[in-house]
């Protein structure tokens, strides 16, 4: 597992041939509990290392595609599951809990709903005020820059982009964390100002 | 195999569970020839894109710890090998060319001698002079942030310090991409004077 621009943050990440990128999956260590965001398949090794942080009490899904190793690891660990709450009539995994826009999940960490994305109601996540975590909506195909999802897979290409903008409105923010593509661990928050700008 | 920052510019990874962060490899596609630098083992998929792009004729090593695969994709392909002058007495690969410090290596790549790190005169590789492409001295460990081996693995730290502020005296780099650990794809040149200064 992989340490990030946060002492208590970890990554972990699988290359995927068909897209020529690395999906990535983040870990969060928190007194109270700690978190798992759309969690890939963990090696033996990055287990043992989940387990030496503390393991894992929550697992929160961005939306239906990411989930990933979710009914494993919530297996293995016992960790209660949110998911979306725009997707809960046809969520392919058993959640334990519904996320709302603007809802806080754990202290610190916060719930936007972003629409018009592939699936409805797609989480973004916002640790701190200054770290992002996206899953499929932002997203980054050039090193350094952000992107949206591809126009085809768009559900309403103007939603998205009013969610978009709305993010990239937030202030403060430096790390924009991707499910798909390198993370930007710094300068987060002008590469959304530039994706928002160009949409 | 993933796109960096630059259109022509792609890395391969592979995670180090010893280290806990990625090791990477890099490849500059270009007219006259595909230079590929410390050469990880490539999956079939990733053999098949670098291909795609135009196959390799030299691949780069900028020290003796990062041979890697180099002698399985000079067989494979044919490329030219070029090592670091340094180490040419030891050096456990057959070279076609050694560096020398302040070397064009093709145009717009240029080689630069780093002393005081594990092994003697260490590469680093300038592209463009904007983006540097490091072995094992300038590597990452928090990502977003940049640091230098540790101490205990120094040949000469005050040597190697003066390699790190001389590399960071150089104007205009944007990106640093590490061997070891998260590149840095954007304002890599302030996390590189961080650093010297933090020395």
């Amino acid at each position: 597992m992989k340490l990030s621009h946060r002492k208590d943050l970890f990554a972990w990440s699988v290359f995927n041939e068909e897209r020529d990128l690395d999906f990535h999956s983040y870990l969060w260590v928190r007194e109270g509990g700690n978190v798992v965001i759309d969690p890939l398949p963990l090696s033996a090794h990055d287990h043992k290392h989940l387990q030496k942080l503390g393991g894992v009490d929550f697992i929160v899904i961005t939306n239906s595609d990411h989930c990933r190793a979710t009914e494993q690891l919530a297996g293995q660990t016992g960790a209660a599951v949110y998911g979306p709450s725009a997707e809960q009539e046809t969520f392919p995994v058993i959640c334990d809990r519904w996320l709302y826009d603007g809802e806080e999940i754990v202290p610190g960490l916060l719930a936007y709903q972003l629409n018009g994305s592939k699936t409805p109601g797609e989480l973004a996540l916002l640790l701190e005020h200054t770290t992002l975590i996206t899953g499929d909506l932002i997203r980054c195909h050039q090193a350094g820059e952000l992107c949206m999802l591809p126009d085809a897979k768009l559900a309403d290409r103007k939603l998205a982009i009013q969610s978009v903008k709305r993010i990239a409105s937030f202030p403060g923010i430096h790390a924009v964390l991707t499910g798909d593509g390198w993370p930007l661990f710094v300068h987060g928050g002008e590469a959304l100002h530039h994706l928002a700008r160009s949409l």
